[in-house]
C-alpha cells in the first residue's frame, strides 16, 4: 500500500510520516486477531445482505472472498506489513485487492471501534474455553494425585512454622479450591463480554438499518450491548480477564514457592523429575526446579499487566481514545503467560515423586501435637486459654530436657495437670490427630475422600 | 494488660518488646471489626453449647458478656491500647475481665486464623451491601438526570475530537451501564467470599466435635468452606473486592474527567454549584471542580490498593504467614474511598446545570455530519469507502473556503458526486442524525427512552 | 542442538521435557544481548590468559572465533532456535563447534550469573547513552520552539481553569526542567550499575586466580562490584531504570494530555501537521492526535514494566533464582518503549503549529487577571486576604453583569475599594502582568529570556 | 470556623457542602506538616519585610505569633478540624485570629500551590535525614555481626538449593551493600527536591518584588526552582522517594525471606529471641518469625504506594489540579512504614542467635563441592566444559551409592579422570574453598575481612 492511500486519507494533504506508520501501527500483535477479524466481518456482510443494504450477491462474494483470505492465512500465504497499519484494515485492504469495489463495502454501519471489541471479544471468549480446560485438567491432576496420597501425612505449617500433622491430599486439595474459585472468576467474566458490541458504529451506533440481534445470532452471542457509547469505550472485561489472571498466577505461584522449598535439601519433600528440571552451566550437582521459579517469577509479568490496563483507562474521556490500543499486548501477553503456566506446572506435577518418610518424619518434628494436647485438657473440662497455657509449659519443658512429646511418660505428663491419663500418648499419633478433625473442610482421612468424592461427582466422573 | 501475660505466652521466657509489640500490633485498624468479631464469637459460643462443647450455662454467660461488651463500645466506654495487639485479643481479654475463666472457653476449637477471616467475611458482607446501595442511587440518579436531559443534544467525541452528535442522556446512560457491571462484580464476588470459614481452626480443623452447619445458619452463611487449609491461606476475596472497587473507581475517573473538562472556559457545557466546588488561596475568580479532581485522584489511591493486596499474596507459601495482617489497611481503604466517592460524587451529579445551548452549538461544529453523509451515499449505492472519501474531501473542501457542512450548497454538494439531492441538508440536522440511530444500543431518542424504560422496569421503578 | 546435549547434563538420566525447554527458553528475547555477551567474552577470554588460566594462543583463537561470529550474526547469517536455551549457550555452542574443544575453556572462572548481569550492565549502558540523546534532542527542540515563541501568550491553567496568563515559552521550558531531571536520574542509575560483575561467578567468587580489575579496565568499568553474593542477586538498577524510564514516560504523559486539549475544536490551540496525525475508518472529518494518545497510554505500559519487576523481586531468597531471567521483558520494552516515545514525540513536536490568536484571547478569557488586581491592592497596603477577598466581588459582580474585569470602568472598581486609580486598567493587560513576574523561576519575557541564555551556556550551545 | 467564611470564598454565593468538607479536608493527614509549614512562613515574612512589602513590625508580629502558635501545637494546645480544610488554612486562621488583619498579610506573594510543595520538601528533608541514619544504623550492625561471625561457614544458595559454602559474614556484608546503594539512592533524590519553590506563587510567579534567594538562604536551600509552572506541577520527588523506599522494602524482605526460612524447623540456623517473635491463640508450641514477615508483608504496602503516586501523576494537565492532594498519604506511609521497618529489623538483628554448627553441618551436603572440583581438573588443564561434565557424573555416582564427595576415595575419583590425585580431598574441604576466593568480592575470609576494614575506613570508624 503506498502511503498516502489510507482509507481515511480523505481529507488528508501530507503523507503519515514513515515514524509515525512504525510507531502507531498495531498489526504485528493485532494480527493474532485475524481469525476472529474474519469470523466477525463474514456475520456482518451477511446481516447487511439480509437487511437489504447491501445486494445479496455483494455479501456472496465478500463471505467467499473472506473465507480464501482466511484459508491463505492459515497456509501461511499472506504476510502483513506496517503499513497496514492494523489487521481490520489488513483485511479490507486484501478484501479489495481480490473483489475490488465491493469489498468497500464491507466497512458499511461499522467502524474500526466496533469492530476490535468484537474481534477481541470473540478472542477472549475462545481464550476463556481454552483457559477453563487447563484449569480443569489441573484439577483433575490434583484429584488424582489427592488419590494417591491419601496415606502420606506431611507437617502443615503456619509461619513456615510446624503447625499440625495434615494429610498431603488435604494439602493438595486445598489448591483445587482455589483453582476452582479461579474457573469461577473466568466464567463470571464471560458473562460481561459475551455480548454483541457491533453497532455501536464510531460511537453513537448507525443511522442505516443494521440487525444487531441477527448478528449476535450469527455470531452466537446471547444479547447485544446496550449502550453505543459504552460499547466503544468499556475496556472493563480486558482488566477483568487479566485480574483473573492475575489471581490464577498468585495461587500458582504459591504452590510453586512450597515446590521450590520442599526440593530443597534441608526440606526434601520432593523431587522433581529430571525432564522438569535444569542444571547449572558452573555448578555440576546442581538440579533446580526452574520450572516452578520461572512460574513464580512469571507471576510479576501478569501483575504488570494487570496495572498497564488499570492505568490507561483511569481518566480516560469518553469514548474511544487511540490509548487503547495499548490494551492489547498486555492481555495477549497474560493469556499466553497463564496458559502456558497451567499447561506445564500441570505437566510437572505429573512427575514429581513425594518422599512419605521424610514428610511422615517431619509431621513429627515441632510439637505439632502441642494443639490436641491442649483439645484434650478441653475434653477433661480445662477452660480452652488455661489448657493452651499448659500446654506451652510442657513445650518449654521439652525443649529444655530435649524429648518430644511423645517421648514424655505419663507421669511427666501428670506433673503439669492431673488430667493427663494413659491414653494422651495414643491421642497424640499423627494418624489419629488428623483423622480426629473429622468435620467438613477438615482433613481426616474419611472427611478428605468425601470431598473428593463430592468433587468427581460434581464434575462428572 | 501487662506484657508478660500474652494469651500466647505459655513457652516462652522473655517478655514481647515494646517496640515489637508496637509494630506488630493491628488493634488500631482492626478495632473496626469489633461488631463482626462479636457476633462471630456469639455464634461459635451457642454453638460450642449446642454441641456439649461447653456447658449451656457457660456459652449463656460468654453470650451475655459479649452482647454487654458490644453495647459498652458502641456507647464508647471501651477503648483498645496498643497492648491488646488485635481486635479478637482485646475483646477475650475484656471477656474475661467480665466473667473470668468462662471466658477462656470461648476460644475452644478455634483460631486467631479462622477467626480473623469470619470477620472479614463479615465485614464485606456488610460493606458489599452498602456498596451496592450507593451503586443503585448513583445509577437512579443517572435516569432521573437522562430523563430530564432527553433532549439535550451534544457532540459526541473520540480521541478528543468531535465525532457525532448524541443525546447528554445517551451520554449518561453509557455510565448507567457502567455501574450496572460494577455492582454484578461485586455480586458475583460475594457469592465466593459468603461462606463460613470458622471451624478450620489454624490450618487443619479441629479434633472437637464442632458443628459448622449450625454456626454458618447462624451467622447467615449459605455454605461452609470446604478444605481447612485453604480457608485460613485464602484472601483471593480481598483482592477481587478491591478490584471491583478499582474498576468503580475508574469508571468515576472517566466521568470526572468529562466533568472537569466539560467545567473550563474552553468547553463550558456543565457549572456545578457553588456547594460543590472550591475557591483559590490566591486567584479570586476560581471556581475549582476539586470533588471531580479529587475522586479521580482517588482512584489512584484503590489502584494502589490493589496492588498491595496482590503483591502481599504472591509466592505465599502455605498456609498463613503474618504477612497477611497487611491485607485490611489497603481493604478498609478500597472500602472507604469507594463509598465515599460514590457518595459525593451523586450528590455533585444533583448539583450540576448543563449549558444546553452550548452543548447544541458544540454539536454543529467539527464536521459532525460526515460520518451520515457518507452513509447518505452509501444508501444512493455509493460503496461505503468511496463514500468515505468523497465525504474526506468535502471537508477538506469546507475547511479550505472556511464553511461548515450545512452551509454548503446543494449545488456544491454535487461537484463531489452527482448522487447528492436536495435532501441532504435535512439529513444533517443533528436531531435527524440522532433519531436515525434508532437501533438497539443506539442514540435515537425512542431508542434512548426505551432502554429508560427497559431500566425501570428491571429496578422495579 | 540434540536435547541430551545440554552443557550443564553431566548428572542428568533425563531429557528435558520439549515443553519446559520452550518454557524456559530465553534466546527469543535475550538474543538481543548477542553483542554484549561477546564484547565480555573477548574481554573475559582475554584476561584468563593475562592470568595464565588459560594459555595465550587458547585465548587468541577464541577472540577470532568470537569476532566472526559477531559479524556473521550481524549479517544476518546465525540464526538461534529454542534449543539453545539462552544467547550465552548459543553463542558457547556456536564457539565450540567453530574452534572445539578450546571453546569450553571461555566459560573457565564465569557462570551464567555473572555473565548475564554482565551482559544486562554493558547493555544498559548503551541505552543510557541513547535514552540521554534522545532527551537532550527533544530539551533542544523545546529550546527552540521557546525562543519561536517568546511573544505567544497563553492562559496558565490550575484545575483546567485559567489561573493567569502565562508565556507558552514559559510552558516550553517548564517541560525543559523535567526532562532534565529525568536525564540527571537517568546518569545517578548509571553510577550504580557500572560496575563489572564479572568474577562474581554462581555467587561464591571463583577459587581461580583471576584478574577483575583487568577485565574491568577492558570493558571501561571504573571499578569492580564489592560483593559476589550481591553481585548476583541484584537488580536495582533494573528497577531504578524502568522507574526513571516511567517517571520520563509520565512527563510525556502530561505533555501530550495537554496537547491532545489544545487539538480539541473547543481549545484550538495547536495543529498538528497531518504526517502526525491520522483519520477515522468511518469518520471522514477526523484528524486526530494519535501520536499523543498513543505516548500517554503508552506510559501505562512502563508503569507496568516496573511494577513487574519490583514484584518480582520482593520476598526472593539470595542469591540467584530463575524468577530473575523474567527481569529482562520489562527492561528491554521499557528502553524500547521510552526511546520511541521519546523520538516520535521530538519529531512530532516540530510539525505542531499554535494558533497565537486564539491562546492570546483566551489568556484574556476567565478572570485571570484577578490575582493582578488583588496584588494591586496590596501594594496599596490592603493585606492580602482583604484584597483578595474584594477581588472575589468584583468577580462576581462581573459575571452577574457579563463583563470581563477589562471592561469595568474606574468608577465600577472604586465602588469596590477606593485605593483603585486610573492605572489598574493599564496594570491587567496580559503582556504587562506576565511581565511584572520578573523573579527567577516568573514568566516575565526578560526572565525567561534569561532562562534559556543560561540553559543554552550550561549545555554549551 | 463559620463555613461561609472560606478564605477563598469571596465570588462564591454558597455555602460549600458539609459533605464537601469533609471529603475534600487533608486537615486529618496534613497537619503533620506543621511544623515545616510554619518554618517556612516565618521565612516568607521575614523575606516581605527584607523586600519592603510589608512592614517590619508586621513581619515581628507574624513571627512571633507564628512561634507561639508552633510551641502551643507541640504543648496539643491547639487541634484542628475538618472545616479548616488544611494545615496552611488551619495556621492561618489561627494567625488571623491573634494578630488580626496583619495576620492576613501573611499569604501575599504566595499561594496554596508553592506553600505545599515547600511543606514537603522541608518535610522530605527532614526524614532523608532520618532514613539514612536508620539505614546506616543497619549497616553498622551488619558490620559489627560480620565481623563476629567471620569464622561461620554456611551453604550458598541459587534456586534454594545449595550451591557453594560462604562465610556468614560474607552473605551479611552483600546486605551492606545494598543498603549501601539504597542510602546513596535517597542521596540522589535529595540533590533534586532540595531547592526552594516559593515564589511559584498558583503558577507563573508573583508581580510583587520578592526574593526568592533570600528565602532560600534562610529556609537552607542551596537554590531555587527554575520554572514556576514546573514547581506547582512537580511531584517527581514524591515519586522518587517513594521508588527509593520500595527497593530498600525489596532488600528487607528478601532478608526477611531468608530469616523465615532460617528460622524454619528445616532449615534451624536461626533463633530469634521471644522478644522479637510471638505465639500462636491456638497453638501452644508455635514461636513465629512475625516481625521478618511483617516486614516482607510490609513491603507490599510501598510498593502500593509508588503505583498510586505513579498513577496520579500519569496524563495531569499542567499545572496543579486538586488531584494532587492525593500525593501526600502515599508518602506519609511509605516514610512510616519503611522508618518502622529500618528500626525494629535492626533492633531484631540484634537478637538472632545464628546454630554455626548447624550452618555447617549444611555447608557439607548438596555436593557443594562440585564447582570446585570441576576448578581442580581445569587447573589440570581440563577444559572447563569437559571438567564440568566430569564431575556431574561424579555427582551422579554418589547419589546412586549414597556417598559424600568428601566421602569418595581417590581411586574412585581417578576412575573419573587421571588428573586426580591425592590434594583432591584436601581441595574440598569448606574453609579452604572459601579461602581459595580471594578475588575482590570473593568469600576468603581475608578478602572479607579487608572489605570490613575498608568499610569501617570509608564511614571513619
Amino acid at each position: 500500500m503506498t502511503r498516502s492511500k489510507k482509507a481515511w486519507g480523505g481529507r488528508f494533504k501530507k503523507e503519515t510520516a514513515r515514524s509515525v506508520e512504525e510507531f502507531s501501527a498495531s498489526i504485528h500483535f493485532d494480527k493474532k486477531l485475524y481469525r476472529f477479524d474474519i469470523e466477525g466481518s463474514i456475520a456482518h456482510a451477511r446481516m447487511l445482505a439480509k437487511q437489504g443494504i447491501i445486494a445479496k450477491s455483494e455479501a456472496a462474494a465478500i463471505v467467499t472472498a473472506l473465507e480464501s483470505i482466511l484459508n491463505d492465512i492459515e497456509k501461511g500465504k499472506i504476510s502483513f506489513s506496517i503499513a497496514d497499519e492494523d489487521i481490520h484494515m489488513a483485511l479490507e485492504k486484501e478484501l479489495m485487492r481480490r473483489i475490488g469495489d465491493i469489498g468497500g463495502k464491507l466497512h458499511t454501519a461499522r467502524s474500526r471501534n466496533d469492530q476490535v471489541v468484537l474481534d477481541v471479544r470473540l478472542f477472549l471468549r475462545a481464550e476463556t474455553e481454552n483457559v477453563l480446560m487447563l484449569l480443569q485438567k489441573l484439577q483433575t491432576r490434583l484429584i488424582a494425585l489427592a488419590k494417591k496420597e491419601i496415606k502420606t501425612i506431611m507437617p502443615g505449617y503456619t509461619h513456615m512454622q510446624k503447625a499440625q500433622p495434615v494429610l498431603l491430599s488435604h494439602y493438595l486439595l486445598a489448591f483445587w479450591e482455589m483453582f476452582g474459585r479461579d474457573a469461577a472468576r473466568f466464567g463470571d467474566c464471560k458473562k460481561r463480554f459475551n455480548l454483541l458490541p457491533l453497532g455501536a458504529a464510531a460511537l453513537a451506533g448507525t443511522g442505516l438499518p443494521i440487525n444487531r440481534s441477527a448478528t449476535a445470532q450469527m455470531l452466537d452471542f446471547p444479547d447485544v450491548t446496550k449502550n453505543s457509547m459504552d460499547t466503544v469505550a468499556d475496556r472493563d472485561f480486558i482488566a477483568e480477564f487479566i485480574f483473573a489472571a492475575a489471581v490464577t498466577m498468585m495461587h500458582l505461584s504459591r504452590f510453586c514457592e512450597d515446590l521450590i522449598l520442599w526440593s530443597s535439601d534441608e526440606f526434601g519433600f520432593v523431587e522433581i523429575s529430571d525432564a522438569y528440571t535444569t542444571g547449572s552451566s558452573i555448578m555440576p550437582q546442581k538440579k533446580n526446579p526452574d520450572i516452578a521459579e520461572l512460574v513464580r517469577g512469571k507471576t510479576a509479568r501478569v501483575y504488570g499487566d494487570l496495572v498497564s490496563v488499570l492505568t490507561l483507562l483511569k481518566g480516560l474521556p469518553m469514548t474511544y481514545n487511540r490509548d487503547l490500543q495499548e490494551d492489547k499486548e498486555p492481555l495477549f501477553d497474560a493469556v499466553e503467560t497463564t496458559k502456558n503456566c497451567l499447561g506445564i506446572f500441570t505437566e510437572m506435577l505429573g512427575e514429581i515423586g513425594f518422599d512419605r518418610d521424610k514428610m511422615l518424619r517431619a509431621a513429627l518434628g515441632g510439637f505439632s501435637q502441642a494443639t490436641d494436647i491442649a483439645e484434650y485438657l478441653v475434653e477433661k473440662g480445662v477452660p480452652f486459654r488455661q489448657s493452651h497455657g499448659i500446654t506451652g509449659k510442657i513445650v518449654a519443658y521439652c525443649i529444655k530436657n530435649k524429648k518430644s512429646l511423645e517421648e514424655m511418660t505419663i507421669t511427666e505428663y501428670k506433673k503439669f495437670h492431673n488430667s493427663f491419663a494413659d491414653d494422651i500418648l495414643d491421642r497424640i499419633i499423627p494418624k489419629k490427630m488428623i483423622n480426629a478433625r473429622r468435620h467438613t473442610g477438615g482433613t481426616a482421612t474419611k472427611t478428605v475422600l468425601a470431598r473428593i468424592r463430592e468433587i468427581e461427582k460434581e464434575t462428572g466422573k
